[in-house]
């Protein structure tokens, strides 16, 4: 990214100050620069060299200038003069950041919206041969939690294929997909021909697989529609409307488990996960799975009531986006944050098919970041 | 579990108090035994069928009484009479929990300890045939984040059978397994002959691997030793001994970033990262791959010298315990909470050959419950 011209510096021990002509100014402490330094980079593979235990505790500048495109800085103690770039320097000044899929877009209300009109799609071909529409799709997956494919082969596998692209299919004791339709005394009602209320999957497992893929091999004719509320809409909802409620739901550890043929998992997470710094970073939310509280009984009376606030929200019409996948149509969707759900279908009269996988979380963001630089001409 | 006998029962509406003859009282809340009555499991998944936003909100007991091995509920608001088994009760009464993977063991003193004496070791053939033995290994290798296999085939490999006994192989874009052996202009500094200090892998990715292995399968004559610390004995030392510095660790994103041939992998997390209870449940440590600290510049005196201190004690020979893995060893370890290093060695002289891989944290601890289970006769 280019930046404007830099104007001034102004070094004091502890603080280099520059200003730049767009009227940026950019502080930067001293011990700062000093751990950031070209030069305790390897030059080929971008790596640190040092550790913070290698730095002078106290590094205090000298003077600095400017230099061409670079701020130069003599250090009071050691005897070296380092050189930053100054467009790297404005980058961290202006709080730059050269990814538009950061920038998440929460829906509240769904039943507003439509998922054709409203939400990002595909079809196969594009997703094969079209990189800009690929980097614009992706981009919006990570910004709306929730993106669709068409077209997508009805053929066993096609999603592994399609998701190949996307991310990496991250491989479960369910295999690297698994075949969504009714059986006969289900191991998990996900196999049944039951509606199924919103919910994440897999909250019993370590790691939350990160984004799910559902593909429609064969419709059924009338039910098993899909349901879709974004999780991190509906937390800052709460937070808002009943911020104790929010409070005691991000706090609680809860249970969850899944037993079956071959496994036997098992976790504790709240309902709403919060990151270091107290952003909604997850949700996780699943009737089925979640296991007897251990909860002093003291406790339990104002828990339940914010648990059930939470679940009442889920039930809510007008957070829902109802659709229906037709043949080919593939959901993607962020399993932290985008609960799903279906209305039930007759299975004795008609069959319904769909595959799924799981897609971990970073080797999404990874091509999209890879797409997005060989669109500029910085990768190859 | 076996429970003794209850000898009595004690009904408010709001609350149910059992007590056992070994003087265990178990205080049960109306809306925890509404919320988790057999009659609402699926009989064969054994998955919950309701959600709490079905459940009254203020469910009264009417009257409970001893029935056989069962506590019988009369409500007062439904007329439905509900029996839940008294020996299931007690679980929750005594806080009995039949998993002891999860007691965890930490060590701070590394130095002190002997790989060979002080950790679980379990040889190939055992690994293959002996599940008693392969439980108990298990279980010490989730108790302290840290334990060897030996004699595990020299071949290219041979790693993954390993591990897909104890686990499930994650796969990365680094593939199923990587070479850890000195090559030229290395995409990362873990395949070069120099020496590594203490750190954690991957803290880019997310999810973070959980559990890592590096197998053997050539080592250097000398040098190339290996080290590991116990970063959860480090950081309750450090919570101990500098709280502050422990909460500025704690509530401050670090950004880790990889980028290489087909990835540019990003995250952002605490070095200590806290359970939503503020458990320590995770550390991040890798000099190499730390990015720029997005931070004011007033806050970064405070912040680097928390990092530092930090730092510093993982340069601290007591906490590290070093050891020396010859041809065939392998170690395992939980990614997550043990540090480990290396010395460097001369690869101009010596060759050096290890085979690494990931596995998902949930897969060790499903394996671990289905081996205790079957050694129990609970299981197939």
């Amino acid at each position: 990214m280019s930046a404007p011209a830099a104007t001034a510096l102004t070094a004091q021990p502890a603080l280099l100050t520059v200003r730049w002509s767009d009227g940026t100014v950019g502080e930067f402490a001293s011990i700062w620069l000093r751990d950031n330094l070209p030069e305790d980079r390897d030059p080929h593979s971008g790596q640190r060299l040092i550790d913070v235990a290698d730095l002078p505790s106290n590094p205090r500048i000298g003077s600095a200038s400017l230099q061409g495109d670079c701020a130069s800085i003599r250090w009071q103690d050691e005897p070296r003069t380092s050189t930053l770039p100054l467009a790297w320097l404005y980058e961290f000044a202006a709080g730059r950041r050269d990814r538009p899929e950061l920038q998440r877009r929460i829906w509240l209300d769904g039943a507003t919206l439509s998922a054709q009109r409203d939400f990002a799609w595909l079809a196969w071909a594009q997703l094969q041969a079209d990189e800009a529409a690929r980097l614009s799709w992706q981009t919006r997956l990570l910004q709306d939690g929730l993106a669709f494919l068409r077209d997508v082969p009805r053929v066993d596998g096609a999603i592994l294929e399609a998701m190949n692209l996307v991310g990496q299919v991250a491989e479960t004791n369910y295999g690297r997909l698994f075949d969504v339709r009714a059986v006969e005394q289900p191991e998990n009602l996900a196999f049944s021909d039951r509606g199924l209320g919103l919910h994440l999957d897999n909250p019993y497992r370590e790691p939350v697989p990160g984004f799910q893929a559902l593909h429609t091999l064969l419709a059924a004719p009338d039910g098993g529609d899909s349901l879709f509320a974004d999780g991190f809409a509906l937390a800052t909802h709460l937070r808002e409307t009943a911020p104790a409620a929010f409070d005691l739901l991000a706090r609680t550890p809860v249970p969850f488990r899944y037993q079956g043929t071959g496994a036997d998992l098992y976790a504790e997470r709240p309902l709403i996960e919060l990151s270091c710094t107290g952003e909604i970073a997850a949700v996780a939310y699943n009737n089925r799975s979640i296991q007897p509280l251990r909860l002093p009984a003291g406790d339990c009376a104002a828990y339940y009531a914010a648990y059930r606030r939470f679940a009442e929200l889920l039930r809510e019409p007008r957070f829902q986006l109802a659709t229906r996948l037709e043949n080919g149509d593939l959901a993607l969707f962020d399993n932290q944050r985008v609960l799903h759900g279906r209305s039930g279908y007759a299975s004795a009269r008609h069959a319904r098919h769909l595959q799924g996988c799981y897609v971990t979380r970073d080797s999404v963001y990874s091509k999209t970041a890879l797409l997005r630089q060989r669109r500029q001409g910085r990768a190859p």
